[in-house]
């Protein structure tokens, strides 16, 4: 379509084009329902077939096991940051925390308001350009928490879980259904849905069903996962259009060939962008090469002023959104699973250009 | 347009169809952005000129004065059913609630699981068919809850605050933006924003601004209402685009001459609505007449099998969601600000037709 930027934009993210077009063409009146999506009742029967079918599609797509829930919750992952000690700990447990970047340090924090809370390893020292090792012995704590995706620092976690416990927090809020995952290796997966799964406003949770519960403490009712898990993700009005944009993303993953074939593109994409840094011999990539995401992409030219000056270069060229967060600085690309490959060309060819103009 | 409906539903619920209009038009590039409004960062100036404008729309519209903060929060009323609490009593202090319907009853429930909470007053006797007489003397309670319309029940209270208190707290989401209200005799005010304030997702909250930290307790950050405050809403990811649709909507507001007016066009619409079924011989109100709501009209036919075989009329004619709670059972005509005059004649003609048919 014209006159659509790239939006490099770390989240809320680009969308994939079909599916806005989809909510446009639907806006007014749904599956010939007479009515918007927005409209609709959460306790109608036209909004239920929306609502169910996400989880049905969510927990096909994600080969999420039977023992699992999937709940559609509120509040974004700061507010899990509360809700998981006070749902999974005990009053004398402790949980483990993986420092890997900001988001870790907030669910850490989060956490020790509650309950106690550990740093179990740390990469804060090198300004989170890798990703922690892991202690050997993690059997002090009731659950260890790890982000797979650090969306400030551009460094992922290869392998979800990196580690074996009993049971594993995973915050993939930005990297959800950009890989395949085994769900049966973790205890809770949660995520916001505003850069994989959809827009903001919703926040997905996966949990394993024998922790529903397992704090076995008062909880109040709203905080609690079994409320949620009790009334279908419906104790209270859900976020519903939120809930339909994400089905609309998942209808659009299955046309796309799938998890499988999301995944392969995604590495194609990341791998294209870095292999042109690395050989650039001018712009430099701020994470450790083995740690580097796949969905954000966070480098360096020569200065500041370049940084600034390529930033206004691209916006120029209809390519916004790229600058990094402010205590990496530089450049951050963020390219979920909606940023097609003409997106990744579109940079390079700014990188390209600007580089020939600014290369001594 | 056609094979649109009109929507009796209790909420989410009716939307004007210039603002579906608008939000189509503009769903995949906005303002010129090159950007859908569910795609823009919430941290980019695109994004933050729609969230600051809703924010001075309110502020207008409900003429909110400057020693009021305004909070865009989710999780529903539900949510504040336990941060209410949390962000204003101190541990000996208690709250009193005025049972006017289920919602009220939530509301005291979930501050009991913090706190003390006392059911100052209650119609539940009654099946709630009117709203609570106020006893004289409210000191004992650090603040006093109170629902300004019973979206079950069809009742409202007809002046808010029903009383006065040095920290009145008042539910108003089912009736906000439908009526001038006085925000400088209320301490807080809240509303989910999907019956007459855009779409789920979305909890508004007024509170005023001595009352922030009153509690003096540690709260957990994500709870606590100094953290919204600080951070003007967006601490975290916002729902962005139920805030955008909230702008839509009193953009709305403002097209249809301001508050006086819609206050105006709910009246006449609701009046027009009560003297058909008071003069029919045929139809009952459920609701004390003297308290009867403006936004939910909830009424019965002679009998259960008419009822049903009403609502199944009103579908037939594309008259849609008139089931009547199950508690209160017949019929309730949900009629917020976008149900349009015509919806109302719509009704009023199948009213008759059914009558006719089946009066003896």
């Amino acid at each position: 379509m014209k006159n659509r930027v790239y939006n490099f934009s770390s989240g809320p993210a680009m969308l994939p084009e079909s599916v806005l077009l989809k909510a446009q063409a639907e806006l007014l009146n749904h599956h010939e329902s007479g009515q918007s999506v927005m409209e609709m009742s959460h306790r109608s029967s036209s909004y239920e077939s929306i609502h169910f079918k996400v989880e049905k599609d969510l927990r096909r797509i994600l080969n999420i096991p039977e023992n699992y829930e999937v709940l559609f919750l509120q509040g974004g992952a700061s507010l899990q940051f509360h809700m998981i000690p006070l749902n999974l700990l005990k009053p004398n447990e402790k949980a483990g925390f993986l420092i890997s970047g900001q988001w870790a340090q907030k669910a850490y924090e989060g956490c020790a308001e509650i309950r106690e809370a550990v740093e179990v390893s740390s990469t804060k020292d090198s300004n989170f350009t890798h990703v922690p090792e892991i202690p050997k012995d993690l059997s002090a704590y009731a659950y260890v928490h790890y982000v797979s995706n650090n969306t400030i620092y551009g460094t992922r976690v290869e392998s979800c879980p990196p580690f074996d416990h009993p049971i594993v927090v995973a915050d993939m809020s930005s990297d959800i259904l950009s890989r395949e995952i085994d769900v049966s290796k973790h205890g809770i997966i949660f995520a916001g849905a505003q850069k994989n799964m959809g827009i903001s406003g919703l926040t997905v949770l996966i949990i394993r069903k024998d922790l529903l519960g397992r704090s076995d403490q008062k909880i109040p009712t709203y905080l609690n996962y079994v409320t949620h898990q009790k009334n279908q993700s419906l104790y209270n009005t859900a976020p519903t259009y939120p809930i339909y944009m994400a089905g609309l993303v998942l209808e659009w993953i299955d046309e796309m060939g799938g998890l499988k074939q999301i995944e392969a593109n995604n590495s194609l994409k990341a791998q294209k962008l870095y292999d042109y840094l690395d050989a650039s011999d001018f712009y430099v990539c701020t994470a450790n090469k083995e740690n580097r995401s796949w969905m954000n992409v966070t480098f360096k030219c020569p200065s500041e002023q370049m940084d600034t000056e390529l930033i206004k270069l691209c916006q120029e060229r209809g390519l916004v959104n790229l600058k990094g967060y402010r205590t990496v600085g530089g450049l951050r690309a963020s390219i979920y699973n909606a940023m097609p490959m003409e997106g990744i060309d579109a940079l390079i060819s700014v990188l390209k250009d600007f580089k020939e103009k600014n290369h001594v």
